[in-house]
């Protein structure tokens, strides 16, 4: 059974989905799925997308085409791919790049492990290169794995934030209308420009729209546009929607998107972007202690603060840690109250390299000692201690993030609080920033 | 003399502009702007700006009003209002707030020692709250200090990125033409939606622009066009170069404004404006040292690696603290080597406490010890240095962030090399991030 519509999200997405489902909730849920399908009178058309990537990016002011500029190190159009590859029915993602950045291209889908990903070379506008994508699914080639799909959705590379549900409504118009495209509110008013550059006249806000992407189209719709269109719309146009209603009298289905569905145009973007990914893979954080039982225990009291001291973060026990992993949590607390060395953080490092979890995102671990060093000499364990930026050293290579952090432990019950307390910032502050050049650090609340 | 046209930015800024000039050349600048004034045909006009501030940030997705949000614990109007009161020939800035936040405004003006604010009540919407402002400007009121103006900029009190280019564009085309505004290209193409939610048309998007803000408009134009305007204007219009056309016949003049205008509307663009300032202030690090004299110095060395790691950021000594100081440089490296003790960093704290440099902006002061920590027993002078942790709680009252670097300092060349290295690393990630949470951490190259 095909996982249409939404909800057929890659693994994790599904665990994720059913965790905490057995039995009768299952089949329920399962029912729910395929009952939204049928109620909307669509069985899974075979769809695939095309994703322009040829552009410049000249508004960006930066010498790399905006869709490879890295973002936590990784090229924004990873994102993208990502975005797209994880769900289920989309069945091919063809990309067109420049002849220039085909080998680089090649090297992020090899790196990033990217799946169903085809190749074809840009032309020299969008339009070019979205027909050039057009014709690589059109063609049964006998060496060519593509085949002609029903709908095709046509994406940019440079919103990475794509969400299921809006390319779900799209495609599902287009089936119905022949073409369909995302909208947004205007954020400025439009106006005309007279020849002189003076104020021509100026558009009513509320009966207008900012087109945006995905659009989605019958294939046989767009293609047949873009086989009609002339010379002049390709060099000029920026309207695949147009298009369609030019040359084949389709008018496109209109979809409210999401403020997510925002195109990376210029730096700001790029920070913009940068700092909503840190924030999607900071919700949750996994506290993982060298003790199991008692209550009373200082890991479970810095749990308890890490919950209080961060709102909207979830933060869970290491019980499961394949299972943690599986659901794609990236931050990780190792606390060490037995032990003075690195064992436990070690074990953890271990299995987070097997698991492939840092591939795509920086992973933070931070390897917390508890310590009372005013009555212990401050240097006697820090021999130990300083091993620490040597794994750091070493685990970077796979994109993990380690620190360390050394709480203090007194006596005191209200300075112990206060330790707490100040542990949980530091913790929060590291896993906010994801900062390279911190790595190694043993830091002190 | 009235610093018009551009260059008669504040006292900082125009110390910036003038080091280094003396004599016949500080003649030659002054008469080359003036000089601008008269070619341009234009004597310096009596300028105020309105600027509406009454919205409540639906699309932001936050409970506080956009305007309100803070940046590096600033709110954004703060920002907006430092760019406007920097340029010299605006003489009044009058804000409309909701009854509701005018205490809020108050006590923003008063913390960030904002200069010529007047407060209005907003009204309902944008072009009420406009109107109010204007109101407050026309009325020659014996007990208010305000007078009409020549000309009237409006703005955002969400585009904190102005600059005194486009400020100046506007004023002097709004003189000439009775209104003008700045523009910027689409990002996405315009559509018209039919009633039934489908594509009716697109616009070409080469024949239309964005309508951005500043605009200004000759005081009795825009005055004259808010009197005779209708209800149905007031309530649902959201253009003011419209208003100038439909009901004084002044066709705006257009001026292309720099992608700094950006309206701050959505969460993300927030992220955005942090990562842009904090950009900003970390263009200069200023290095302070307890030797004056020797070339060979570690200091010396850590500078010139600093020089050489960070690409665009201007490095300098800290031979005259004051002019730097002044000249509004945000972030400190003090390096100590003769001594184990804050006292150097000590006397900078002070000095910087009592400029109120960090009123506006987070200062950010990272204090050096170099140390061969193999050779010496690491928590022989530990003790000293874990003073610092206080010392930064003690600063972070008024702003400043201080944190602490033990340089690895041996005697194998390559070893210190690869130290100064790091070092230099560590301090660009602190610089960059700013973050408070981690302040008071004495971290190890």
């Amino acid at each position: 059974m095909e996982s249409w519509p939404p909800g057929g999200s890659g693994p994790a997405e599904a665990g994720r989905r059913l965790r905490g489902l057995h039995g009768a909730d299952l089949a329920a849920s399962a029912s729910l799925l395929s009952g939204a399908g049928a109620e909307a009178g669509c069985s899974a058309p075979a769809v695939a997308a095309v994703l322009p990537a040829g552009g410049s990016g000249e508004r960006m002011g930066v010498p790399t085409p905006k869709q490879f500029c890295p973002i936590l190190e990784r090229p924004l159009i990873s994102y993208t791919l990502q975005a797209l590859e994880r769900v289920s029915w989309i069945k091919d993602i063809v990309v067109a790049v420049t002849g220039e950045n085909m080998e680089a291209m090649k090297y992020i889908i090899q790196r990033y492990q990217h799946k169903g990903i085809s190749l074809v070379e840009s032309g020299v506008t969008r339009h070019r290169s979205i027909f050039n994508g057009l014709k690589a699914l059109a063609e049964d080639q006998p060496n060519c794995r593509l085949s002609k799909p029903e709908v095709v959705i046509i994406h940019d590379a440079v919103r990475p934030f794509v969400e299921e549900d809006v390319l779900f409504k799209v495609v599902t118009a287009a089936k119905e209308h022949g073409a369909a495209g995302a909208i947004r509110p205007l954020v400025s008013t439009v106006i005309s420009p007279s020849v002189d550059g003076c104020l021509d006249h100026s558009l009513e806000r509320v009966r207008h729209r900012a087109s945006e992407m995905p659009q989605a189209f019958l294939f046989d719709v767009i293609y047949e546009a873009y086989q009609q269109c002339s010379d002049y719309d390709l060099e000029f146009g920026t309207e695949c929607l147009h298009l369609a209603l030019k040359y084949c009298h389709i008018k496109a289905k209109l979809i409210e998107g999401s403020p997510d569905l925002w195109k990376v145009t210029y730096k700001r973007d790029l920070y913009a972007a940068e700092s909503i990914i840190k924030e999607r893979i900071s919700q949750q954080i996994c506290v993982v202690m060298d003790t199991k039982e008692d209550e009373e225990h200082v890991g479970h009291r810095l749990k308890e603060m890490l919950k209080n001291e961060l709102n909207h973060v979830k933060v869970t026990s290491g019980r499961d840690l394949q299972q943690i992993i599986l659901e794609q949590c990236y931050n990780f607390v190792c606390v060490n109250v037995m032990t003075s060395d690195f064992e436990e953080t070690q074990k953890l490092l271990n299995m987070l390299e097997e698991s492939n979890l840092s591939i795509l995102y920086p992973v933070v671990v931070i390897s917390v000692q508890f310590l009372d060093y005013e009555s212990v000499p401050f240097g006697q364990k820090m021999g130990n201690l300083m091993q620490i930026r040597e794994f750091a050293k070493e685990v970077k290579k796979t994109n993990i993030l380690l620190y360390g952090l050394l709480v203090y432990y007194p006596q005191d019950e209200q300075k112990l609080q206060e330790s707490l307390r100040q542990g949980a910032t530091i913790i929060a502050a590291l896993i906010k920033e994801r900062n390279s050049g911190l790595i190694g650090q043993l830091l002190v609340a």
